[in-house]
């Protein structure tokens, strides 16, 4: 028992994402007005030219490029004014050389211009003549047609979380809803019959429940839907029973609690009956959270977290978060906030396991100090003090005073 | 008009910011059930200690630690198992010298117990006497009666955007409700005579709302609640009456568009009557999003943002986004996540001005680069393709290729 030799928590991720298929979690359609945060389902493509016309970017006038080369202050160039674009609207004429026409931005230009030159680079002569102090290169200060985006291209991949500025560019191209992946629904169960609702007096020996709380601001954070399917006594019927109303209800179940020995087994057997493959793994070499209980039913992932708070937090970010991103699909490069620091206190690990050692960062000097916050992961608020994570991998036997580590900014 | 001096962004910003007092904005109270993402308006004190009683962190025996000194597996200590403790209920039995009591992970202590020896250093010689294998010291696998937080303690600061664990400390203390900072409601206002909305059909010279979509997407990014107020005409009367009606129905009013000579000054114009200072700054040495107007109207802050859909962002980012922080009393250091690249090419930049290149980044040989997207503010897909951004400070007169750089990420 003591010598038992569990997956990395790395392994053990693999081996889930074996049984489920990416993005296996089904489409559908939702206006734009509700699309930023969600998955795009499949490619979108551009249905029209955007812009779909020749566009100024500054307010100026409309030119021929090669009627102001050689233009500067000493020596102007002279071109005539041929009227004023309004905005929005279409030019009623067209430039020939030696003429030009008043344009804001983002007014169309006339037939036969093909740049602008800033009103800051202009003198005016009189109503209808004007000094060009700068010349310009063709398609200087304007937008061609297309130029922003060709009809049939690409605007955002398949598998990209919708950002502010993507539903801006559908919106621009008249597109008025998207199809995403829908939400993974996370069902969260609390086994043990120390745990009562947060509403309700302790009595000595209770405890009041705060994974539910802690997993469902999680579940939100990386786009899922959380279920709480409550809190149950450490009975097999009683678990067996939620546990299958919670599989029909979600994606993913997790059942929480039940890290003393015996519930531990009934969760287990409960996993093993829900459906084939049942439990993959029962432990992994992680600290805090190595009494994980990882399991497929029938392609869904079914989980036993342990009980303390802080195993709770490292196993839904080390575990679940990967399956719910392979399950909505989502394909983008994910970028951590790391910060430099350097350990204020030395730090042992054990060969073989990945630790997660939660710290809180201060400035001392110009260099930032991690200092881990030493604590069984029982406590909360160990976390709660917690700037970030430090990650101590499998191989090295532990972190010394003053060395630099990458600490994970929690957010 | 050339050389006109510009405030720099964040001379700007500070000056922004003299106008707004730090959390201006009124509380609310809330169920801990929406608290995740709120920003707390004070500190939360712990109402009692947690937990409130001596507790077990594994499955085990408790025991006094003394009796388990030298204890290992060639002379084990031979302890009597005085009895059992069912989970969630008080021992009905206290400990004396040499006697132990089998307990599970989060159950109470008894009396006269000071640790937890854990079952697999445990070895059953029958119903009542043990084998300790391994010796445990005082406090060893137990969390102390208020050990993860005492009564009066302070739990969450003032300011602080709530974690998921910080809701799980708070639900584990029984605290129900929360008092937070109200999210500030910031109303978007386009105006251009172009400007069509995105369900509509473009003719020539017109273009459809992006910008409405990118600013409420970034408000719902930073918690703040976007308002649409639609599109309104290049018309005095008709731009006063919507910043008008905006101003009385939100704590910040956003312009966009109205770069346009003309309508700059009817924006300007406006934002003056609308109450004292009025206009602070009417551009900024930023580029994109250099004609950006900042002002404040008896406390609360109005901008006209340039229409150009890549300044929007940015002058949203720059100038807004500190301001929402400042009214909801943000206390809390924000880290970026930056990313070390080299530029695949250089870019000019100008002195005195602060420059914000998008880019992308790929990875070849082990090394980022990052590949500047340069095109004009206008185009909406050069954010959208955009990875990150690269700041060009105004001290600076350019990036070379090969310069390594931090780029932001864009989230």
């Amino acid at each position: 028992m003591l010598n038992k030799k569990y997956l990395l928590p790395q392994e053990a991720v693999q081996l889930l994402l074996k049984y489920i298929p990416f993005k296996c979690l089904p489409s559908e359609i939702i206006p734009i007005e509700e699309a930023f945060g969600r998955v795009t389902y499949e490619e979108i493509l551009s249905p029209e030219d955007l812009p779909g016309f020749i566009r100024s970017t500054v307010d100026g006038f409309a030119v021929k490029a090669s009627d102001t080369f050689g233009a500067k202050e000493s020596s102007p160039a002279y071109l005539n004014v041929k009227g004023d674009i309004p905005m929005g609207e279409i030019p009623q004429f067209s430039l020939s050389k030696g003429e030009a026409a008043s344009v804001a931005t983002g007014g169309m230009l006339p037939e036969g211009a093909d740049a602008v030159v800033m009103i800051e680079h202009v003198n005016t002569v009189s109503d209808d003549l004007i000094e060009v102090l700068k010349s310009v290169s063709p398609g200087e200060n304007v937008i061609f047609k297309d130029e922003d985006a060709k009809k049939g291209e690409v605007i955002v991949k398949s598998g990209i979380r919708l950002k502010p500025q993507d539903v801006g560019a559908l919106a621009g191209l008249g597109i008025c809803q998207v199809k995403v992946t829908k939400k993974p629904v996370v069902s969260i169960i609390l086994t043990g019959d120390e745990i009562i609702p947060h509403t309700e007096k302790v009595s000595l020996g209770k405890v009041r429940d705060v994974n539910s709380f802690t997993l469902a601001g999680l579940c939100l954070q990386y786009g899922a839907v959380p279920l709480k399917m409550g809190i149950v006594k450490d009975e097999y019927d009683k678990i067996k029973n939620i546990v299958h109303e919670a599989y029909g209800r979600s994606d993913i179940v997790l059942i929480t609690g039940g890290t003393s020995a015996g519930v531990k087994d009934l969760t287990s057997k409960v996993i093993d009956e829900l459906g084939s493959p049942g439990v993959l793994f029962h432990g992994a070499s992680i600290k805090p959270g190595k009494p994980i209980i990882g399991g497929i039913c029938q392609g869904k992932p079914v989980f036993g977290l342990p009980g303390h708070p802080v195993a709770v937090y490292v196993c839904f970010e080390i575990f679940v978060k990967p399956l719910i991103e392979h399950m909505l699909g989502l394909r983008e490069r994910q970028y951590k906030t790391l910060i430099k620091a350097k350990m204020s206190r030395s730090i042992p690990s054990q060969a073989g396991r990945e630790d997660f050692i939660r710290v809180s960062l201060e400035e001392r000097n110009g260099q930032i100090w991690a200092t881990p916050l030493l604590s069984k992961s029982g406590l909360i608020m160990s976390l709660v003090r917690a700037d970030g994570v430090v990650r101590i991998p499998s191989d090295l036997l532990g972190i010394q005073e003053g060395d630099e580590v990458l600490v994970e900014i929690i957010k």
